[in-house]
């Protein structure tokens, strides 16, 4: 179940991101204005900008998987300036998620989980998951959505959440 | 595993909800302005207010925990115009979610959850959970969240997390 509620939700999740970036790009072009503009707004003058909440949410992606997972994270310098570096980062972590197979996460819901400025404390990797890693990836891409949406991008719910896998 | 990806964790988010409200609630105060221009507060002109943005995180919550078990939910109006009704509205959904024990979620996994715009279609439980509930009230959260920070309110990422449960 963690992987089943983490590594598909997550790469969803980076897809939905991708496409309301690409919907920030249209706006962009359509009013005339450079996409840049968009790429370094934010909501209030001491929160990050729109690229640094893109790069949040895909380190809580690729993070969350590997350390469900019980491995090492490909290190991303941070250093997207441009919206098709912003895209790229993103479509390198979907990919990275691809790698994730269900067994990886064998263990994964006792597996002890820390990082370093937790200071030695740690997380079992259920709470790990359900307290942190999800609510993290989801602040990160509703602000991305809310920064966009603040500037005018005709953006909505559907695109956040993504199509269901509806059944009749 | 879907009790505790959901009840506990919607339960703590309405908690964070409450504290970050009442945090907008101390920032009016100081400034001398009615908290209601927080209560009424949008980030785009034909988005919903900070209010229904607290009725739709409550009813996610609440309406996600119903579905998983299968029992009808009670019913809210949909009318608070006050920062104590709000708070009160949220308060009502934590003790309703705190009158589900783990053994309602038996068979939630395969339990095939609808809702009337659903046209007759539906999900399973597990990816009603993971695909719509969850992301839905982090949406909900995040953006309340996000109307306050746009305001001036002195809210951070742990306001929104709250407390880990960390060990030694």
């Amino acid at each position: 179940m963690l992987y089943e509620m983490t590594v598909p939700q997550f790469t969803k999740m980076l897809k939905n991101l991708n496409h309301i970036l690409d919907k920030g790009a249209q706006f962009a072009e359509a009013k005339k204005f450079d996409v840049e503009v968009l790429l370094n707004a934010r909501l209030a003058p001491d929160q990050f900008n729109l690229i640094r909440q893109v790069q949040i949410a895909c380190d809580s992606a690729k993070l969350g998987a590997a350390r469900l997972a019980g491995v090492e994270a490909p290190v991303h310098e941070d250093n997207e300036k441009t919206l098709p570096e912003l895209k790229a980062r993103i479509d390198d972590v979907i990919k990275y998620l691809g790698s994730f197979k269900p067994e990886d996460f064998n263990g994964a819901h006792e597996r002890k989980i820390s990082q370093p400025r937790w200071e030695g404390k740690y997380l079992t990797g259920s709470e790990f998951a359900i307290e942190h890693a999800l609510p993290n990836i989801y602040f990160h891409v509703t602000t991305t959505y809310s920064i966009l949406r603040n500037n005018g991008v005709d953006v909505g719910k559907k695109d956040y959440l993504g199509e269901m896998p509806f059944k009749k």
